[in-house]
């Protein structure tokens, strides 16, 4: 049920990150591989020449493409025949804005985890480097990949909903209820570390997860927020909880909590959003349902690849109805998404439509901007900040 | 399971409002049945004769006893040698005060439905004329009454969550999507009218209940909120929506949202409590499941009636596990609790600690203060005000 | 929203069975109360004088009605002028029998527990009875009473599913998974008891509830089952667990599974309804919703007193969407409907059509020929025969 | 968390069937892509060599190693140096045996869909043919490959439930409510024709499924079952719906139910086991949770990759708890553990354990005495057959 993509050879994929002890780094290989549009030729997976080489070895990535450091990297394959297309960078976040800049300067397409840098300036400087190298950028916020979160975008988008005019989204965790960053736990020690992280803990972790995925499927503006953000565990450096309430332009109110303190959520992310005419619920820990509430009737379960799906949702499901598919697919949505749009920019062609929309430089300037207005509100005492 | 209870006699009940049409004062009335403490034997009905008395003989009342108004009735009961213990007030909103005040001068127990007043200043006034009184005044904010919120109040002051941090809770209904008031319908046309609900819609109607409810299950003082108000839907002249923030005593951070205009939504009240050592959830809607997730273990599902509870709960509980009990053994759970707290007082004796606790003028002040600091806050673009 | 009833009085119940201790007379009692249809006035509660009137005395039953045994009081009673109008039977299951009949040849109206007898003779002779005596006979399988199952017959009756194919019902508990009878529990002594039991076990406590459900929603005709009983329990005398396969006349399969011996369940009964058009599912610990999926659609959960339910469902719901009812409110149902009943015998007029199809004596004879085809399948090995 | 592997290289995968239109063959190099231990480099897609050629070019397989059919591909991949080391068999039922035979005496290792031939006696040839080859065969009940099944196998060896006593297991779906088979659905078609399904339709699709889960989870040998096989749509040949008792060595007993015709279901494979001292739940659609109920507790949830999980689970899981992993990757487990399997064959080493127990010839065998029985008990009219 994949669109149709021009699939004459797999695109050559660099990472930047992710070697032995990291997480996000396998998460994005195995996102690459899933729906099979690249192949993993060359990496500087590690700042140490020898551990990167480890990893490249592991890796099935031939020695000589085991870079010691991401410039050199992005030198020589740009300069290779077979040089990579594009390069995932999946580092703590201080370090992206460097990397992406150097491999659009050496014109290479980038996707880049999120937050997309640590700074708003950086992010907009950012966004001009894209802009004027002519390279795709995209941002891995991957609740967009999905395929019930774009049926939910769908229908909003046709006015299933009618006028928007609640929005509930939260995004609870446990896993720093505790000063878990003093054990030697690599995630927890740079996610809690402002040098690596950024001024944000919670808000830039998760909470702009939750951020991007209301402006995703809802398309609202935001206008305004009032953020009150706490670090409950002592000697934490950032946030680890997050409270908001935000105005939308043209009516709509909201409600944003993220927490890494709340025993008994996971990755809680859950997203609802009423209209005058309609609600509808979707949990990422459950992102086969999507719960739609038509006002006045049954709330109705519309499944993955199930009854009464707009072709978004069934462009980005694999598998039959009741075969769940999880996060590693719906992350592995986003590389496919973003293969097409790389191969018709190659190719000088439009893109299929459907693969179009997936997060770019805009929206992490976009969680830039909405991490910066927080800090502001929370940092004044918890007043409304103008975005 | 019920406490034992001094049952010489039934209490004899009686009530003001209620009348043919109306809705809680059917719920008082099953309340006050079902575990078999009082005898309804009088009522003020309905402000018209005819309707009073027509109630009156649907509900097995004798007709001599079938009021023209609560003063007539609060003046002959209280010279019958029979006359009722105790009335139930379950009129709109801003009739309570002047009932309450009427029957507790008289020397008659009060129960009262929520908010308790329309004004704080009544709500404070009410309170001096109960103390001065030396009557019993119940409060039915319900929801204390369920099982598994008992137990979960005494997990919480047992320490089994450790220290508090973080306290979400949420109210959303659908029922006033649209503008219902219009259409004849009793329970909207007051409860969206200013004159008979005073200054607060959904605030008053719900969100006194969520509020109740989190400073009945955590104890905790609240400091400070920043609320967001809003009025969806047009022409209706009180808030529908409610968004708001908190900050209690010693630290922790809540927020709290109700609704009227969320599709899908019917009494969703959900508490969620989060401390240092385990995080507990309970949903109105499924009341006979409390999920506790002490910190690091797979989270446990406690029945009502089930293993593992505490005595508040087993107290609070009819019938065997896997048999549902709802909203009606909720209310009624309140009714006999008030009994035996009428009665302790009648016999000059202590009332059984597990019966006690139950929400009185106290927390109806405390209602008001809630309602009183939220209008401030919202009417002056949702600043933080201090409790 | 209950149906309208005539209401110059309540019915005067009386009750054997039931005293201090036992269960399930106070079920009954709770149920008769809610929705104010009866008034307890006599009782032979229990086969002890001292203790019948002990309990009387707890229940606001004049001392001179608490008899020392039951022929004493349906003497009594029945020249009484305000004598009971009907008797509820809340023994052990041996003694349904004779109770019953004592009460009908004394021309009073009869509820009785279930099962019915212990025997399918019994049963056939007492169908008699009630037939010969013209008095009221209901028969508590209570399940029937909730809103939802009674939505879910309106949709099997209204050709809502289609051809019905395939029938799953299942009943499982857990707290006999141990020897609870040698612990001087009352409840597990006599329901493991052959001689106050009869010869089925967990098939005649539950497993006939299960069956009685699938009828009732489904209206089907069972042609042969084929039933596998087994006593997990050592040194227990009753069956513990009960398999079977059912095949119904039209053609319609289905399965059976009762326990009292699988941990983890309290009291799941559960019915999944299948035919060529839809499916129905509903669970009696979440008795509050009603999933229908119709063939090639999203499944909609309907709720008890929520959008889209028809009359029979509307008339047996008390309070709105969201607030949920229980086994208690079911319980009541029946016990209004056979009010109706009594009321319309005793006024020569047709009951209203709403408050009818309640189990009866004939639902009796059905449920010991159940029984006792089962045993017969069981003892020979499992294999099938018909009905 | 996956097992340390010899990665060394990948393992060179061919394919028999999942060419154009085919559904599992997908499915199996998605699995096999996933953990990266295998590339797809041959393969016998289609029975036409111009089809089988299309697919190699969209699958990046060489057109020289596109075979017109599967001996062809034998042959020649087994003279090459870098011939296929493993073989994936996708076709339908009717076809696995030959080309599983074709595969082994080639020298290749073979990995096969279920079930694993359509008759007995071919299954036991096989049998003996795998274990004269000396290669390895895998067989894909890929529900086996979940974490959290893993967990309940190891829960119940552990003895954490007792003794066993009840099991109760489903799968029921409803795709096959119509005639699908004539409207052009290939899946439909081939599925309910007996010429390429063998004599099973429901059975063999699902219901060998739903057996194998059993046996994996439980261990329990089969000792006699009485099985009501069905077909509800008119016109079809084999059975869609299968009702089943079950007696297992050591007294516990089963039901076992699977369905093509129950509207609602997607893919419902649900597993309950019960023992003397706790029990199981897991459904293959909320795939992430496995409840335990230690007898005489509350429930507890069990999260994948969460706490107080065992080496089985923790090493068939890739990512956090709360991001959801579904049925790409339980079927990526097995190519996984078989990957392990091969390389330790052909190392001459011991494979790691944690990645054996996977279903392989002796399972398919099973599977098809499994059938076999059941078709016997249900053609002479449901009677007890034993194994």
């Amino acid at each position: 049920m994949s669109q149709q993509q021009d699939t004459s050879r797999r695109l050559r994929l660099g990472m930047v990150g992710g070697g032995q002890g990291a997480f996000i780094g396998g998460v994005h290989r195995m996102a690459a591989r899933l729906d099979d549009h690249y192949e993993l030729v060359a990496g500087a997976f590690a700042s140490d020449a020898d551990r990167s080489r480890a990893s490249a070895a592991e890796l099935h990535v031939a020695p000589d493409r085991a870079y010691p450091d991401y410039r050199a990297m992005a030198e020589e394959e740009s300069q290779r025949d077979d040089g990579i297309d594009v390069v995932a960078i999946v580092t703590p976040n201080h370090v992206h804005f460097e990397v992406a800049k150097t491999f659009l300067e050496a014109g290479i397409h980038v996707i880049c985890d999120k937050p997309m840098t640590t700074t708003l300036e950086e992010a907009r400087t950012l966004a001009e480097l894209v802009e004027r190298s002519g390279r795709f950028f995209g941002l891995t916020h991957n609740y967009t990949g999905y395929s019930l979160v774009r049926q939910a975008r769908e229908m909003v988008a046709n006015g299933e909903l009618g006028e928007l005019r609640v929005i509930q989204v939260e995004y609870p965790q446990d896993w720093l209820s505790t000063r878990l960053e003093d054990s030697g736990v690599k995630q927890a020690e740079w996610r809690t570390d402002p040098k690596r992280s950024g001024p944000a803990g919670c808000l830039g972790d998760i909470g702009t997860h939750a951020y991007n995925l209301v402006r995703f499927v809802t398309g609202l503006e935001p206008q305004a927020l009032a953020a009150d953000l706490h670090t409950f565990v002592e000697g934490r450096a950032l946030d680890d909880n997050v409270h908001m309430m935000l105005r939308f332009k043209g009516g709509a109110r909201g409600m944003l909590w993220s927490s890494q303190v709340s025993p008994g959520n996971e990755n809680g992310l859950r997203l609802r959003v009423y209209g005058s005419r309609g609600g509808l619920e979707w949990c990422q820990e459950e992102p086969n349902r999507l719960v739609h509430s038509p006002l006045g009737e049954p709330p109705r379960t519309l499944t993955r690849n199930g009854p009464d799906l707009g072709a978004a949702a069934l462009t980005a499901a694999r598998i039959p109805p009741g075969h769940p598919e999880g996060y590693l697919e719906a992350f592995a949505q986003l590389y496919s998404d973003f293969a097409e749009q790389i191969r018709a920019r190659e190719n000088g062609r439009e893109p299929e439509a459907l693969a179009t929309g997936t997060p770019g430089v805009a929206d992490g300037v976009d969680g830039l901007v909405f991490i910066t207005r927080a800090l502001e509100s929370s940092s004044a005492g918890g007043i409304w900040v103008d975005f």
